[in-house]
């Protein structure tokens, strides 16, 4: 294949490559390597240690899916924490609806926020909002002592290797649980129900031992391995089906419908999680 | 990237690579290349033209939501035509509904049935069912004076270039309407709402003037581009959303849920198809 490629090995023996016009910058941090680059056809993409992060052609579906959700959930989200994401899209999502009065971003990596502030403005934008708090620290650090602080927490991780192992382990979920006031909402993005079965079921079962009601839904997000991407909804109160509060409606990829067809799976997904 | 690489170019700009285990067929007809590969991740894969057709690996999403929708929406579909699907997948999942009384396959390529007969039983078993005839004849051919003959017709078509691209025109669709009993039911599989969302917009607005019913659904397919794949449904009579019938409901992606929540599309597509 003639020209400049960019290549992700989404599993050992799986790979997507997609053309790179530009390398716009790329350094190493003590966390990981950071790679902004303009491509064919996903337009800018953030990739962190060689992984596709997000990029501009389809962030939408990943941020409208993993902030409206649990957003539209709530009834009215006042304090939401999104743990990862350093990007902005996640935070970006969350300021569209009217509720929130404060939302903490929590990201291990500064040089992830910086990088995104320059490159990516389409994501990062919402980070200068007055609502919005920037922590630079592990997220299982930043929750201890934490007790009925937020409505809304979202883990928008990396995959669960490096930095991001920690954010897929029991203690961590249980701190959330503390961390969630009476009626809270917990999201966390669980990876592809083709190629990563056996972690959703693994977080699906620690969480059922947390929250009472907790739901798995889905959206397709081209860039990601397989398309087909799940997110994992505790629940202390409120159904994850039902729509209410100040819904935010408008979306590219989220509608009220879509929010509640998320959450019928493939059959073979909906078997794993019964 | 060491070992044996099978790619295919999704796009100018977009490839997907899995590893090559073993090459079990290769061979060029009047018609293309057929080639039948043993892979990691996707085990038994067909390929036509160097384009992935099918694999043993996620098969049953799209076979089983091109062929069970439709069937699952008459109330009595016993006369079913397959254009294309030489592979036998679509015909399998019409013959585990209880229905059907035939069902015949029109493949334009004799080579593509006798190789999945050879190598893919997984998916041509059914091809032996005493309900099936088999014509090896081009599509729009095979068209030629059928009036209300058929109860389903499902075009299971390569993408629209080289022998296929007759199956995107009007001329076509019409040919079926009239193939089709009063109650009938036209299902085409139409591509990437990411990468063809122009196609689909296109073939929506055709259908709008031959059937008074036209809707789109969804499965995620993750070896087609993007993941995400729509087809489109033109129903004389029945609602497609309502699973009515003697329902086939068991499957590995398919469920009377899934028929439902397949129609929400993404919000972006939606609009698209108004």
């Amino acid at each position: 294949m003639p020209g400049t490629w960019f290549s992700e090995k989404q599993l050992d023996s799986l790979a997507i490559s997609c053309v790179v016009k530009k390398i716009l910058h790329s350094e190493r941090t003590p966390y990981q390597q950071i790679k902004v680059l303009d491509t064919d056809p996903f337009g800018l993409m953030l990739a962190l240690d060689d992984v596709i992060q997000t990029t501009v052609f389809d962030e939408f579906a990943y941020h409208e899916m993993i902030a409206l959700v649990p957003l539209n959930v709530h009834p009215d989200p006042k304090r939401i924490l999104v743990i990862g994401g350093g990007d902005g899209g996640t935070v970006r999502e969350c300021l569209r609806h009217p509720s929130p009065e404060e939302v903490t971003l929590v990201e291990i990596d500064a040089r992830v926020v910086e990088v995104s502030r320059q490159y990516l403005p389409q994501l990062s934008s919402g980070l200068d909002d007055p609502r919005v708090k920037i922590c630079y620290e592990d997220g299982t650090k930043y929750l201890k002592g934490k007790e009925s602080a937020y409505d809304v927490i979202i883990v928008d991780s990396t995959d669960p290797v490096g930095p991001a192992r920690g954010l897929f382990e029991e203690p961590f979920y249980r701190q959330i649980e503390r961390a969630l006031a009476p009626e809270g909402i917990l999201v966390a993005q669980t990876e592809s129900p083709f190629y990563n079965l056996d972690l959703i079921k693994k977080v699906f079962a620690t969480w059922r031992g947390i929250f009472p009601t907790v739901r798995i839904y889905e959206a397709v997000i081209p860039s990601y391995p397989g398309g087909l991407w799940t997110f994992t909804l505790g629940s202390k109160k409120h159904d994850p089906v039902a729509v209410r509060g100040q819904v935010v409606a408008a979306g590219r990829y989220y509608s009220p419908a879509v929010h509640q067809a998320a959450f019928v799976l493939p059959n073979f997904l909906q078997g794993a999680v019964r």
